[in-house]
């Protein structure tokens, strides 16, 4: 009797309707590039400054003109491929901290202060970018899919009835733990001490080309509602039957994630709207950028006032989720696989999706050379 | 003229009686798993408790139920892999902190919330597991073999006329370099500040299956007798015809390793058991778990209030010896092998020892494998 | 448009004056070992005392005799590899800080406390050691050549008309960033703040067997002269035409770097020698040694007066030096590869000197093996 590796864990899944083993790593799945990714809150990019970040590894730079646009550039000067966010807004461009080499906001070069304008090198790479709601995103895969159909929906952060609450921090483990985290309500235990006993109930789950859904209401068995989720429902509840009029609903669209709580009297009364950033080039850690839209009552200053106290709740929620996360990332460290053993139907058709919908995979002859020395192309 | 590497070292070593050179390196032969092996203090696992460590790189969780037993089961929830220790003891099981899937004492999962009874999934590893003397045993290698007999004699802990100081702590280095420093007492000179200039000379060595032993008398050289040691011997010595009379015999006992002194008169007047427990997988700390034992005088309240001034001498000895062998796997790791050049031939013998005792190597093919991405079975 | 790799990033460059692509990686090329290198400053070798460093990863130990003579040996006890620095000063030679092996100032092994002197082991490696104007120099290649002709000259530190500050620090980065950064004074943009807008024109480079050096002129573009400009050429500079008349020359005279600012009468107002030791075996930091000469003027009492804000100035810009070389270090390690792009000739020149002086590469049957586990020579 041993956890692990379990060889045939899925065949041997009680829950006989998941689907057919992925044959790839979930955890090794990068995330596909095709799609608006937020990088940064609005206030982090000051007007005149740089800010610098990643994404999946690759260097970003984020700049603010004076006049308030927002543009976005490989963070690496071509030059000497120091980080260009050390440098200075010019003009809608960046001059480069170093030698001064100057680029325009589409990546070109257009100055180089000791040689002459016709002899100017490359440039670097620009990424489409876009302000919405707070929040900054890039397009860093196929720029000619940047369309603005393909920028999401965030929710209910421009709806004047919801109050949003803008959330994140960096998470050390792959965006997919953080799906399956948020998918499966089941683990209400590891919420006790903030939830008290809460039951979830899977009500069931639907799903299309590029998402998955699943319905909840949740029982308490034992303990008082917290005070963080009566300010969401505005009420007290005592009886479990009215509890369970409520119904949650969690969404992957990928790469998205939502999360809705329509009350029994068919209010939309919770609306998340949470996106999963990898950071570095393996993927093993992200930023999360989270829009938490709760509907106003009619006296909304009530919401004002109940604020901060919501504001401790879910900080205290999301750090539990936060370190038990880390924690299967560094046991898929330690095993060098993923060694899961999901039983949980809606959670393998997640995983399934996550796989499907990813970056495809680099090719075995591509890995192979990254590990070689001097082979690099350009070094000299 | 160079102190590295001494292509054929062994056998240009003066003390021609020395063993064969083995052929592995033995800064990377792994600790035998066919013994008991100390994993905690009991103080450290309290009642209704978990406590989390590791044993040469696997998760172990020891937990003790309300009623007082100890178990060790793998730290590892079959479900995601996060550590039970997170969790909660149940009864006389532990219940994973993550979804609440419950394993009982031996490993068995009797629970998963969600699940019907009748489709619980594999559990986990459960190790024999044994209290003695403040020191919680797990047995990590084949059961079968965890038999009372292979349970080893723990000196004089036990004998009221001894008073007993229990001590240890992470060392970062592969055990055998713990092994090592203690048997060759030529290594006085670390400890000058401590002792005093103390030469050590060899008495003869004993082998057996299993066992390397060697005695020693000691002969202080210059500078005083120092507190700590005089507190050992109940006495002042002042000529070094007086203190040639004690005997030190050092034994190593695979995998455990014994330092007893007796006195000109017969008695044993010091006798300590120690053992060093492999934490990560390439085995490259320990922890120390040490009880060492002084034969009380006839008024035994004397001992009692020397007993600081004696923590306080071990506990620098103890430090000079941890900055060593630290230093040694330091050395070992920067050169990639193992460039000792032994000279002393129970240390040889000793070397020798460890090597035949140890577990056999992992087969060539195994490591390559392991070093290739993807390849792990049940990775999905 | 991207940075990178620049695949043909040389032949496209606007300079095409240019050398042609030298095809090792130039981050990759080890110092070579047959010149002497400053390792440490005199002041950190006490009588008496021992000194513990590295050279390109190979540990050294300097001390100093109770005479005041220094040697340097191997960092490494024969015997278990512990370094000697841990040890203590025993006339002429060393002690083993563990088992007290001891050795000469030559590196050969005297006494083994245990063991009769007609069976000593052998010693440790020796390095050729000279002490001058306040450096300890080693020479760690082929000691045949360790002559006093192949002692570099060090500037005006021994004239009484200079004033010398001696300064140095490490810096995570390969030494050819290093050259890199001081022969291109184009990079004046990196230290607008210390010295206003100023803007070097290149007057012209020559180059020999070994060394390759450039002139500069300056003019302020923008700003104020910074006070610790002033502080070199003694008045302070209105006009653009008077500055041009001083001339900034900087040489590579492998593997050590000169800059010499010679006033518009022709007097050496400033001479800088400096000097990039590799710390670890990858040589991916360095510990620099400089040696900054500046002309007293006929009061030489006001040069002494102005020193502490000539040190602040001085300080300042080398922190924005390293700042910038170590995020160009950071950008190599991330890309696996050197993606420069180089347009100004003089660094392209200096390029191919620092790849055709350096070490001669590894061979990859070497590599390749130093890959394998368990096939290190006298791994026992």
């Amino acid at each position: 009797m041993h956890a692990a590796p379990p060889l045939n864990s899925e065949s041997a899944t009680p829950g006989g309707a998941a689907p057919a083993t992925p044959k790839r790593d979930l955890r090794r799945v990068d995330i596909h590039p095709d799609y608006w990714y937020p990088l940064a809150w609005s206030r982090e990019v000051k007007r005149g400054k740089t800010y610098g970040t990643t994404f999946a590894g690759e260097p970003v730079v984020l700049y603010r003109t004076e006049a308030g646009a927002v543009h976005a550039l490989e963070d690496r000067c071509a030059h000497r491929q120091v980080p260009l966010h050390m440098g200075v807004v010019d003009g809608d461009g960046i001059r480069c901290g170093y030698h001064g080499w100057t680029y325009d906001c589409s990546g070109k070069c257009t100055d180089v202060p000791y040689l002459g304008k016709e002899r100017l090198p490359n440039g670097v790479r620009a990424y489409p970018c876009r302000e919405a709601e707070g929040l900054i995103f890039i397009f860093p895969g196929d720029p000619a899919k940047a369309t603005d159909d393909a920028f999401p929906p965030l929710g209910s952060v421009a709806d004047p009835k919801y109050k949003t609450r803008r959330f994140g921090r960096e998470v050390a483990c792959h965006y997919s733990f953080m799906h399956e985290n948020l998918m499966d309500m089941n683990h209400q235990f590891l919420h006790r001490k903030q939830m008290g006993q809460m039951r979830a109930r899977s009500l069931g789950r639907r799903s299309g080309e590029g998402w998955v859904e699943v319905d909840y209401t949740f029982a308490r068995e034992a303990g008082r509602q917290p005070i963080g989720e009566a300010l969401v429902f505005k009420e007290r509840r005592t009886a479990a039957t009215e509890q369970a009029k409520d119904v949650m609903t969690i969404r992957t669209q990928y790469p998205y994630q939502t999360l809705k709580i329509v009350s029994g009297g068919g209010t939309l009364v919770m609306d998340l709207w949470i996106c999963y950033i990898p950071l570095d080039k393996e993927q093993r850690t992200n930023r999360t950028f989270g829009l938490l839209s709760i509907r106003k009552p009619s006296l909304s200053v009530l919401l004002d006032l109940a604020w901060p106290a919501l504001v401790w709740f879910t900080e205290r929620i999301f750090r539990e989720d936060r370190e038990i996360v880390e924690r299967e990332q560094l046991a898929h460290d330690r095993q060098g696989a993923d060694w899961n053993h999901e039983v949980f139907p809606v959670i393998n058709e997640l995983r399934a999706l996550l796989v499907e919908q990813g970056a495809p995979p680099v090719r075995l002859v591509d890995r192979r050379f990254a590990l070689l020395p001097h082979t690099a192309a350009g070094a000299d």
